[in-house]
This record gives structure tokens, sequence and C-alpha cells, in this order.
């Protein structure tokens, strides 16, 4: 094996259980020899990637954005719904998903290693900004507080699936959200033509795995 | 001073001392020490009203719902926006509700003592319920539903409002979301007519102070 393929693989392992020990801890009650241990690595291979459990907290975060299971679409607005509902599909399934979102919602975590909202708002933020431009919005929609207000939401979302049914009711919740605020957001010309069934997240996985070239990461 | 009169100013001290720990730290970094030292009240007096740090907790959080805010308009809806906004514009000064969201927030916590999520939807339903009776709301609306998605909403954007700004924008927020979930909602003749400006609920509790017997819990 190659020295690069090793760390790469190294620094996957040591994300994989940096991710587990934070989803089911927290970032405070979380220790590197935990991690260590999970890994399956020495402690000079996890400190060759990561000098501190904050830096180990901030590349779970940054491993969470990749552009595998983004399907371009003509419709800016259902990409933005297609983007969200695959996401909310992996996130009982993915831990490194999983302490995203515990480690957002640690606020005196946050202020040392940040949080997956500002990057979430700003994907959101796109996709609404091109669906204005191309004419799917209302004209008095801004795309900003249209980002602002769907991550706030999902935000609270996330908690109450997580606390109703473990997040089994989740791609259900975030449906539910975009049958009440579509309305005030997509032209009605455009409302009709979006696919926001509750298994449209999953629908769009397969198509992604049938065909990995439609997906702009591939 | 009576010997009623004195317990209820103990039990109020202590729950006003707990909320402020609770807020501060989290439930499971509170000590029943320091909430002492705050209420300036004999561990003999806290422990005649509350056995433990749990029951603590749940006094806290049944402490949060009084009826001392709650105006009843003949519109449905605009009496659950007054509900929401006055509590919105509250959460800032009132270490209890503070206290409470931090509580509810808390995953571990809320096995033992629950949560003011549950109480607070049941208010929303009960709004939705009444405004769908008399006609002001969307046919295919499940109160419920519409419950559950505000509520869910809500706690979001009060994680979001803490993070971004220390909870000074809550009632931007809160006036936000109101007007991208409402277009879902309310018929359009009950749309036209609702007040839900991000200084509506200060203006109802100025209503409420200056003549309290409005307020049902008066």
């Amino acid at each position: 094996m190659a020295q690069q393929e090793r760390a790469v693989r190294t620094r996957h392992a040591v994300i994989q259980a940096a991710a587990a020990v934070f989803a089911e801890r927290g970032y405070a009650a979380a220790t590197i020899a935990e991690i260590l241990g999970r890994a399956g690595v020495t402690k000079g291979a996890l400190y060759f990637h990561f000098e501190s459990k904050e830096s180990l907290a901030r590349g779970v975060l940054e491993s969470q954005i990749t552009n595998d299971h983004w399907v371009p679409r003509e419709m800016k607005l259902q990409e933005w719904v297609d983007l969200s509902m695959t996401l909310a599909a992996r996130i009982p399934h993915e831990v490194v998903l999983l302490a995203g979102i515990r480690l957002s919602a640690d606020g005196q975590g946050r202020a040392m290693f940040g949080s997956a909202w500002p990057a979430w708002m700003e994907v959101v933020r796109e996709r609404v900004a091109a669906a204005k431009e191309q004419g799917e919005v209302l004209a008095h929609i801004d795309p900003q507080q249209t980002a602002e207000l769907f991550v706030g939401s999902w935000i609270g979302m996330q908690a109450l699936s997580e606390a109703h049914s473990n997040w089994a009711d989740l791609t259900e919740r975030i449906s539910t959200l975009f049958n009440y605020i579509l309305p005030a957001i997509a032209t009605p010309a455009t409302l009709i033509k979006l696919d926001i069934a509750p298994d449209r997240g999953e629908r769009v996985l397969q198509e992604v795995s049938r065909v990995p070239a439609l997906a702009v990461g591939a």
C-alpha cells in the first residue's frame, strides 16, 4: 500500500471513530483514548492528522460536506428539496452526520470548533438564489432569510425526531416542513411540480447509486 | 408572615435559584449546593419542597406554564400568535424560561425530568383546533401536525437565535417563522387580518400590564 493511501485510510478511520464517540458521548465527555481504541491506530498516527480533540471535532464537521449525493436539477427548488431529503434519509445511518448534529448543538463547543449550520445555510441560500433568478420563487423572497428560516426549523425538527422516534420519522418531518413553508416561497406554477414526498430522499439516493456519474462529486 | 406564605416564598426562591443554575451550567453540572447558596434558604427548607435535583428540574419546567400573559382573542390564530410572540419577548429576560430551554434540549436529562415541549405543543394544538372549528384554517390542516411542526421549528429558531445574537433577534425570527408557515395554514380572509409583526409580543405584554384583568390568569 502506498504511503499516501495508508495516510488517507488512517485519517478516515480516525474520523469515523471520533464521530462515533462524539455522537454517543458528546464533545466534553469524549476522550482521545477512546477514539484511539476504536480507530485501531497508534497515538502517533492520530496526532499526525489531528493535533487535538478540538481539531478532531473540526475534522468531523468538515468531512460532512461532500458532493456525493448532489444531483443538479433544472428546477433549483427541487435541487434544494433533494439535497435536504437525501440528507434526512442518510442521517439515521451515518455516524459522521449524527456526530455533526450533536457537535453543532453543543453551545460551549460551538465557540471552539464551529458548527455545521453556516455551511448548510449556504447550500440552501445558493439554491434559493438560483431559483429566484429562474423565476421559481415569489418576488419578495430574500434567499438569506429563507436559508436561515429553513436551517433553524431543520435543527428543531431534528431534535424532535431524535426525541420522539430516534430519527425514524425524520424524512416524514422534513417533508412536512417543506409542505408548510413552500407555499410562501415558490410560485404556484413551480409549487405544483415539486416532489416533496417523504420517500423522495431514498429515491434520489437509489438514482445516484444506479448512475453514480449523475452526482457532481462522482 | 403566615406559615403558608413563607412556604410559597421559599419555593419561589428555590425555583428561581435552580433555574439560574440550570440555565447557566446545564443539568449535569448543576449542584444542589450552588442552588442552596443562591436561594439563601436552608437545606431542610429546600428538601421540604424538592426531594432531588431531578424534582427541581421538574419544578422549573412546570413553573413555566402560567396563564399570566394569555389574552383570549376572537381569532384563535391571533391567540396562538400572541401566546408565541409574548413568550419570545419574555425569554431573554426570564431565567425560568431560559432554564426550560436548556433542560428541554438536554437529551439525557429529558428521559428523567421531561421537557417543556409536550405542554407547548398542546397549547398550539388547542388554538389551531379552535381556529379550525371557526373556519380560520384551511380544510386539510391537521392541528396536531401543525403543532408539532411549529414547536419543532420554534426549538431550532431558539437555538439559532441564542447562537447568533444571545436571544436579541428571537422575536424577529419567530415573526419570520409565522410569515413562512401561516400562508399554508390560514384561509386568505384570516391571513390578511393577523398581526405577526416582530413587536407584537411586546405590545400584548404592555396591554396586559395596563389592564391585568384582560389576562386569564389574573
